[in-house]
């Protein structure tokens, strides 16, 4: 099975990755493409709720909960450690064109950094060969291209160009 | 790949299918086998909340979305109409040695209905071949055993020899 093609948006909290991804997912929709996204809580994260069916059957031991209804499903699981998102993809992740993931800065994959000034925080990416393209302004001393925050189109020209179509 | 073993506890809202779930995954695991769990919801459920970054790839159009933290993920993926049990257990449940479904009543999978006479419902599976054991009362004119629903041992080891090891 072919893998699916994986681009991360990183950068620092508070610098418009969810925003950014926001507004690249239907871009790469009207492009033909079915879009995954895969987003990393270092501190976890609350979808299931005290009481609730699935939450009483994942506190009763169930290493996995399905939930499904008409047209959604979803699911929750144990794992072992903290999963990259190779790893996540694969296991999670069927029948689309690309995952756009959020906050995986570690990991193997091409990545595009949001980094603005006025947030006055380092560059995350500075040493990273898998760098693809900078959104925002500009840190200096780039070997990549620097894209606006605003140039979704280009953004995802970059996407389907480097990523999904190399 | 093997096919995970599926049973599915069936009965009327009220019935105690949750309860008799939550009582059979411990039982199950102190046997060394791995549970997950299948949940319908005819009229849907949210695990989703408006404003949080999964949320919001969700609304912008992502076709599955994956929240990843330290030891656990919570997958939220559009489906084709109403997939059936197979279907669920084979794109979303992996590395487990038994299913345990809850709500499917239709599907052609070993059953065990939860029944009881207070509860002044019909029973469902009066003619379905693919009905195990009933647990609760006695409903009367069964070709299938009866086993309380306090009996989990007894529950349990009708799933390992007839839904398990068969």
């Amino acid at each position: 099975m072919k893998k699916i093609p994986i681009v991360s948006i990183v950068g620092f909290s508070g610098s418009g990755k969810t925003t950014l991804v926001e507004k690249l997912i239907p871009e790469l929709i009207r492009r033909g493409l079915r879009v995954a996204t895969i987003k990393h809580n270092r501190h976890g994260f609350e979808v299931d709720h005290e009481g609730k069916d699935s939450w009483r059957h994942r506190r009763a031991g169930s290493a996995m909960t399905v939930l499904a209804s008409p047209g959604k499903v979803a699911v929750m699981a144990d794992t072992e450690g903290d999963p990259g998102l190779a790893e996540l993809g694969e296991r999670f992740i069927r029948d689309v064109d690309v995952i756009l993931a959020e906050g995986f800065k570690k990991n193997p994959h091409p990545k595009i950094e949001v980094w603005r000034r006025a947030l006055g925080r380092e560059f995350l990416s500075g040493e990273d060969e898998t760098l693809l393209a900078v959104a925002g302004d500009d840190p200096g001393g780039l070997a990549v291209p620097r894209l606006s925050l605003d140039d979704i189109a280009g953004l995802a020209d970059l996407i389907v160009n480097r990523v999904i179509r190399r």
